[in-house]
C-alpha cells in the first residue's frame, strides 16, 4: 500500500504540498496513518508538467524522508500539474524501474493497490501488450503493466475512464480464470498534461483510500488528508473516477467494470 | 534510536540471527517495538571477524529490509563474532560514512543513543582527537566520534570499560559547560576480535534498551529480543558493561562516569 | 563490452585477484586495455561458493573502483571458486538486476558480448522460457536471458557445453529470421559449484577476448591478463569451451553451433 | 581532475548544454579529452537559479552518463544561470557531500583542481572557519572547504575575486609551512544568482584548462569546448578571473595571490 498525491491548479512549488504540510507525503513515507503498512520507504517519485508536452520525472529507490535532492527539487520546481508518490513494495522488488510515477509520451500515472495473485496472470497480461508498449516496460510491477495497458486503449481512441474500466475488466477476467481469490484494488491517478483523472475502485468492498480537496489556488487528490485534519477533504466514492479539469471544474464518472 | 545485535560463540551464518528470527534485526528495521521511532530505514551495516585480525564490514544507506546483497551475504558468511545495526538517523545525515558498525584496525563499534546537543560540543570533541584518529573520521555522527575517542584511550593502554567511562565523563563535562539540558544516552557494543563488550548507560534514567541472551551455541546482546518473546532475554543493568568472553564466560563491570 | 574473471583452485581471498594485481579487475573497471569501451563503470558483481551449494553474490550499480564494500568483502571472503565482473552497459539499463554474475539454484553465470539486434528477438526468446524460469528473470539484459535458456537445458539433462551450443544455435536462428546483420558474440563463464566452464564464441571472427592462466594455487580465466604482462596467459581458441575441473585438470571442448 | 560547465544568458533548458552537444558534459563524464584522468564517473551535480534567491541543486554519487533523473531534469528545468560538474575523485571519497556544485545561501560553487598535500593542511584550514560555516561543512573535499573559506570573506564584504585571491594566498602559505612540494591548482566557478565568476590559477605553470564561449543567447565557461571544435572557445588567461555579468558584459580581473 503506497501513498500518493496529485495536484492541478495555479503553478505552485512542489514543496508546498510534498514537503511542507503537517502530514505531507514526505512524512507519510515515514509514517502513514490510514494504511496497514505504515512505512513507505521503498522508493518514491515526483512527476510534473512544465512548458513541454512531456512530464519531467524524478525517482529514487531510497526513502523520500531523507532525500536531499527531493527537498531541493521540490523547493525550485513549480508546476500547474504534478504527481508525487511514496512506495511500500508489495511486489516487483526495489528498483528505479518499479518507482512511480510512470511516464510515457505525454502521460503520467501512479497507483496504490494490487493485482491479487499477480504472478499467476502477469505473463498473460504482458503478452497482451503490442510490441511498442511491450518494449517500454522497464520494471516488474503490476502498476506499470496496468498503465501500459491503459495507455494502449487511450492511444486507440478510448477516454481515460473507459480505458481504465476495460483494463480492470480484463484483469478481473484473467484473475477469475486463474481462480485467484485475492481482490483487485486500484486507487490511481492519470494525467495527460491538461487534466488529472483519479480512480478509486476495488473488486471487493475495500478500495484504497483517496481524498479530494479544493483550495483557492487549485485542487488535489491524496491517499490521506495532508493536514491530518480531514476537514475539507472528501473521500472519493468507491467505484468512481474524478476528473480535475484544467479549467478548475470537477466531474465524477462511474467506473464500469464488466 | 537505532537497533543492533552482537554475537559471540560458535561460527554461525549471519542470517541465523540477522534475517531468520521472527523479530530479526531486518524486521526491526521496518518496525521496531521498544522504540519511539519505529522505522530504522536510514541505512544499516554488518561487521564480522573471520581468519584475519581486522573485521569485514558491509554497510548501505538504503533500508535493510529490502537489500538483496545483505540477504545473500548473511546466507554465505559465517562468523564467531559479528555485529549488525539498523539506523534511524538522529543526526549526521544519510551517508555510508554515518552507518554503523564503525571499524578501525582490529576494532568494531556500534551505538544506539545520542549525545544531546551534539552540535554544541562537536567541534571541541573533534579537536581532542590526535591527528591520526582525526584523519580516520569519515562521517558526521556522534557515534563515530565517540568510537574514535574510545579507541584512542584503548590504544593508550586503558581497558574498554575504563576507556568508555572516561570518554562518557568528558563528553558529559563538555555538555555541562555548554549548558545542554538534553541527556547523554549510550547503548553500545565494542569488539576487538576476541571479546564483545556491551554497554548500557545514560545521564538520565532512560538508557536505551539492551538485552543479553545465552543460547547453547553462543551468546548475544540485542536492542530487542529477537523472538518477540522476552523469555530467556535479560535486560542489561543500567550503568553496567557486560563482557561476552571468547571462552564463553560473561562478566559484568560498572561504568563509572566521573 | 564488459570485463570478467573466474577462479578455481585452492581457497584464496577474492582480493588476491579482484583488487591486488597490477591490472586487476577493479582497475580494468576504470580503464580496460583490450576493449573499445575503456570504462566499465555501469555496475559490477562478485559471486563465490563457500560451504553451501548455492553461491553468495554481491552486486552494485555503482563503479567497482570506488566501492568500499567490495574492498572489505574481497579482503574477508575466501573461496575455491569465484566470479567477478565489471559492466559496460550495451543494453538493459543500469540496474542491480542487470548486473553480473547471475545466480539461480547452484549455478553462477557471467557474460561479455552481445546478441546483435536483441530488441528484435527478445520477446520470442523470453517466450521460450518455461514458467518457472520466466518468473526468475529479474532484469532486461540479453546475458540473463541466455543464462536462463542455458539453465533450462542443463536442468533437462544436457551438459553445459551442449546446452550453450544449443542456445547459441537457437538465438542465431531467430536472428537470421529477423534479418539481423549484427553478430552474436559470447564470452562467458558458467559454474555449478564444482567446475568452471569458460566459453569463447562469435558468429563472426571477433569473439571477445578470454585468457586462461594456471598458477600453482589454482587456475583462472579472464578477459585480460591481470598483470598487464600476457606471459603465462593463453588466449582461448575461438569456438572453444574450456573446463576448469575441480581436480585441477583442464579440458577443451568444441562449441558446435548448428 | 573534474570537468565542469557554467552558463549565464537567456533561460535555456539545461540539456541544451549538459546533454546535447557532441562533446557535452555528460559525454565528458565517460571520456574527457584534455585531462589525465579520462573518466569522470565519481558523481556529478547540477545547480541552477530560478525565481528564488537560492539555487536548486541535484547531485548524485553515480556516473552522469547513465542517470535517468539527470536526463529528465535537464530536459525540463530551464534557467538563466546554471552549473554542471562531473567528478573524478582525487580525495574525499565517493559521497553525495563531496559532489559539486556546493551551495550555501545564494552562492553556488564548483572546482577542478587540487590542494597539494591536502591532508597535511586540512585540519588547520578547517580550524579557520567560523562556527557557522564550520557546521555547514558536509563533506571531506578540499573544494568544499575552499568554498566556505571564500564565502566567509564575501560575507565579510570582500568581492569574489579579492576573496578568492586571499584564500588561495592563505592556503599557499600553509602549504609552504608544511613543506608541501605539490602545487595548488584552482579552476573554479562561483555564482551569486546574478553574475558568474570563473577562475583559472595555479601555483605552478599548469592551471587546469578553462574556456570561455559566447553564443547569441548567452555565454559560458567550460573545462573543454562542448563541440569538440575549439573554434570560438577562448582559453582563460592563467592567473585571471572572468566575470560573466548579468547584463551580458564580460570583464577580466587579475587573481593576486600574495
Amino acid at each position: 500500500m503506497c501513498r500518493f498525491l496529485a495536484y492541478r491548479g495555479d503553478p505552485i512549488y512542489l514543496e508546498d504540498l510534498v514537503c511542507r504540510p503537517k502530514h505531507s507525503l514526505v512524512r507519510q513515507s515515514l509514517r502513514a496513518e490510514e494504511a496497514k503498512m505504515v512505512t513507505n520507504g521503498d522508493g518514491f517519485g515526483v512527476g510534473w508538467y512544465g512548458d513541454r508536452d512531456t512530464p519531467g520525472v524524478y525517482r529514487q529507490v531510497t526513502p523520500a524522508w531523507s532525500d536531499e535532492n527531493l527537498r531541493a527539487l521540490a523547493a525550485h520546481v513549480r508546476s500547474h500539474l504534478f504527481f508525487a508518490h511514496v512506495r511500500a513494495a508489495t511486489g516487483g522488488g526495489i528498483a528505479l524501474s518499479n518507482c512511480h510515477p510512470f511516464a510515457t509520451s505525454t502521460f503520467l500515472f501512479m497507483h496504490n493497490g494490487q493485482v491479487g495473485g499477480f504472478g499467476l496472470v502477469r505473463r498473460q497480461l504482458e503478452a497482451q501488450l503490442p510490441d511498442t508498449l511491450w518494449h517500454q516496460r522497464r520494471g516488474a510491477t503490476d502498476s506499470e503493466l496496468l498503465f501500459l495497458l491503459i495507455v494502449e486503449r487511450i492511444v486507440n481512441g478510448f477516454g481515460p475512464v473507459e480505458a481504465v474500466s476495460q483494463v480492470l475488466g480484463e484483469v478481473r477476467t484473467l484473475m477469475r480464470e486463474a481462480q485467484i481469490p485475492d481482490p483487485l484494488r486500484f486507487s490511481a491517478a492519470l494525467a495527460d498534461g491538461d487534466d488529472v483523472f483519479a480512480f478509486r475502485w476495488a473488486s471487493d468492498d475495500r478500495p484504497p483510500t483517496l481524498y479530494h480537496h479544493r483550495a483557492d489556488y487549485g485542487q488535489m487528490v491524496a491517499s490521506e488528508p495532508l493536514e491530518g485534519d480531514p476537514e475539507g477533504w472528501t473521500a472519493l466514492n468507491p467505484g468512481a473516477a474524478l476528473c480535475l479539469h484544467a479549467d478548475g471544474r470537477t466531474t465524477e464518472h462511474p467506473i464500469n467494470v464488466a
